[in-house]
């Protein structure tokens, strides 16, 4: 595990990506998807792309390191790399690849969400999409959420629409309908989020990406949570509003099980 | 110069602050300005404020490591430090302290701003009149401008209204009117905006802080960015309409230098 320089441009402006891939089953879960999300993420950026064996490579000896655990997070960062003072990348960017991994549990029992009030999501910046290493907003959100004694935060886009939690998609279940944000409401492009679109698809089940505010979600049957990690997460409060998702989020999970 | 943690939330969030003082005749600039807006972004990201001893020792040492330049651009670190996993804070956070210094010219002539068309700054967060590790939508703003050529970009805020620049903050002259955006469209809570807005009042000039959409800017008499290390720049175009600020400009300047 290298240290970073107090130069690189992941450092003293957030310029750079990173990728939360989940271990288990001796398998990095995935992989191919957060590669081409990273890719998609270096063009917005104006950087190289990774290699992929090196990227591979540096996930195994994370994970060797953090003792090789059942289940793990492993995290890769692709920071821009070093640059002069002030805004301007140099131009020929090399950016730094490196990777920590640390033991995840599966979390137990249905998150506690709130509404971010204080901070919203930028959907007027290609950067919403993105895992970038600028994520303070993310971290707003969240510091919010669990002075309020939640667990996580749902955030709002600037125009007031849904937009995404500050560490994970949401769903929701409006009758046989499963509904999400658009990505152009300022939503982070989760590899869950879009195998669950892609399983549901399959599956026959009616999936819409659409814009919608948050009376819409309070009045959802049932919401749930996707990210890497957690897979599909069943929400129990939204705002105080209690949800009993078991029956269909039961029924979804094992639906979309079958595919993901 | 030590390097950064892997672990430090500064690198893996964007979560820390910086500051960037301008070193010249010996002396650091408005340095209890810097300190207190430091302070302000402290209480907002929930980190304990650096010790003033020690952020005046890392500058001087930074500038020591640096050659001691005549003139110099110090830049003052303050990350989250070390966390676990995910978006959650330690409860007893850590922040590291790091120094950079690097000598700097004063620009010649006049700017050439473009207003950014792919990203906006986002107002309806707190972090956007910090200086913070989350640079990111200013990354992305300097590089549309350096595409089209331009030196810098003129940011617009969500709402479509001009906010500042990607580095620096703007002012200009309606009449015998200087006016800025207000620091709640978005704006940085530049140092030598504040010095500004302060010296035009000692100076009896009216300055006024106001919400504005471009086509007001692109109507001014003359237009300046100001930040702590340029100073007061004139802008020579912006959008492609050339702007001759020379009569107004020096007078301002002179007027302000009195005082600034």
């Amino acid at each position: 595990m290298t240290d970073i320089s107090l130069e690189d441009r992941g450092f003293t402006l957030g310029h750079g990506l990173f990728e939360t891939v989940l271990w288990a089953d001796d398998a990095l879960y995935y992989w191919d998807a957060h590669l081409e999300r990273l890719d998609r993420g270096c063009q917005v950026l104006g950087l190289p792309s990774p290699q992929p064996e090196a990227m591979h490579r540096a996930a195994l000896v994370a994970l060797e390191a953090a003792g090789r655990p059942e289940r793990a997070a492993v995290r890769l960062n692709w920071s821009a790399g070093p640059g002069a003072r002030g805004l301007d990348p140099p131009t020929d960017p090399h950016p730094v690849l490196t990777a920590t991994a640390a033991a995840v549990a599966t979390p137990k029992g249905g998150a506690t969400l709130v509404i971010a009030r204080g901070v919203r999501r930028n959907d007027r910046s290609p950067a919403a999409r993105l895992k970038s290493l600028s994520y303070l907003d993310n971290v707003l959100a969240r510091a919010e959420a669990r002075e309020t004694g939640a667990d996580e935060a749902l955030m709002l886009n600037t125009g007031g629409e849904i937009a995404c939690a500050a560490a994970a998609n949401v769903f929701w279940v409006e009758g046989d309908r499963l509904c999400t944000p658009a990505l152009d409401c300022g939503v982070l492009d989760g590899i869950m989020r879009a195998k669950v679109l892609e399983s549901a698809s399959r599956g026959g089940l009616e999936a819409r990406e659409i814009r919608a505010d948050s009376a819409k979600i309070h009045a959802a049957e049932a919401i749930f949570l996707t990210n890497s990690l957690i897979g599909l997460r069943p929400v129990g409060r939204l705002d105080g509003k209690t949800f009993a998702p078991g029956a269909a989020i039961s029924r979804l999970s094992d639906m979309l099980a079958a595919f993901v």
